[in-house]
């Protein structure tokens, strides 16, 4: 797990995306159909949540999200994505 | 009723469908008309729903959703859906 | 009317549509212009509502909804919708 | 006014429209643009309103509404139309 | 200033547009360009408002309003206009 | 600063829009590219706001909106534009 | 950091884009795929929040932001964005 010094902002994440072969080895397997398939990856930063509603993923939660989600940027080589907690469909 | 470790998010719901053998053993039967069908299945996880809304459903619930509901995931060879509670149904 | 074991989730309803000549029967007779048409039917099951609103429409009401309203399903051979109590137009 | 046993539903008004000649007697008169024209009616049901919000409209009340407001019912000859409180523009 | 007994509904407002020739006489001029042009009018009769938000018009107040704004009626020959009070821009 | 005698509604704000030259005057530049430019002006008057929102801007500030924000009209051969507080960017 | 006498309205901030070469220093790369890219900036200047949620951000703070954020306008010569809080992915 990578360690940045990114603070997002209200419900946002700060998502690092799993590795391809990384999926295979923890026996997840996304079928090929016609539907949207969710992506996995780890949580590396969090925002402070909306007012009166705090965020439930922590960092170092493995999350799945959808796979058009959040916004890319990399940091020292590093690709990470930055989407608001209610793209992430659920903790692994 | 599969075991797995997935916790989903907020109002989510993990659903495995339930074969389609199933659904002329209970009685149920789906017309074949241009309406949108229901399909059937059994909740395997729950999220926490969302803030002062808590979720209906339980785990182990039959329930009713709609044919294109949800996010298809699958896990040790089995497949799920994943999807909001508000697209469920009905519990049969 | 029909003894069904389906509970509707939230401000969901279980309907029977009635039968064609029962329409005839009561005097209530559905004009033929471009207009959307409303159906008849026989309230079966009930959800909970949602937060702080109760259903108004009870199991036995004979209801008014829009044609196009709810999802098919039937059960042991006959057919229901169901709907949101919000495309119930009237109780008659 | 007719006598119905229709109870609508939460903010819905059941109205028997205005027959045309009787908008020549009152004086109302629609103006031929291409604007949509308001239509007349008396209101013979009405709904227990939303939550907090009982109904402005009575039961005997002259409404106008607009041309494409609601949905058509007819019982026992008479047509009537079902709508929203919200689409009546006035009380005349 | 007419006399009509129409009520508008809720937060809706019976306005008796100024006639063109007024327009000159009060120094007002619309210039002629590819934006929306406010009109002018006169307030007739309002509604009580929403709940907890009464009206901020009254009868006899001149307004601009969206040259769209609004429906078309006529009584006895005069030509009104009614209109939700958010349509109406300003008291002159 | 002009002085007119019209009250804007709610949350609406009457402009005065700034001539050409002032801006070169006072060492604002809108750069010439494919983005929306904001627009400087005097506010002229101002509604008494929403339901508990009073507005923040007042007679006299010179504000920045976006350039299609508003409505024209004119008075004593002068333009202005009516626009909601939410069209105003900034006071400078 | 530039100093200038613009107060952004409600939840607006005034953000100073980041120069392209100072990105290549901070160790920030922006990969060149079809997605939405974010960019970098100083804020310079913030609104007071609107009603019950102040902002987040502070003068001086760093920002990422998506590429077609915000409205331009430039002061003595520097170019600058004025754009909602909720446009502002993270603090960096």
């Amino acid at each position: 797990m990578s360690n940045v010094n990114i603070k997002p902002l209200a419900d946002r994440v700060l998502v690092e995306p799993a590795a391809a072969e990384e999926k295979t080895a923890s026996g997840l397997f996304i079928p090929d159909t016609a539907k949207e398939k969710p992506q996995k990856g780890t949580v590396i930063a969090v925002g402070n949540g909306k007012k009166d509603e705090p965020l439930t993923v922590k960092v170092g939660d493995t999350v799945l999200y959808g796979k058009y989600s959040g916004t890319e940027l990399s940091f020292d080589g590093q690709d990470y994505l930055i989407m608001r907690e209610a793209d992430i469909l659920a903790i692994i």
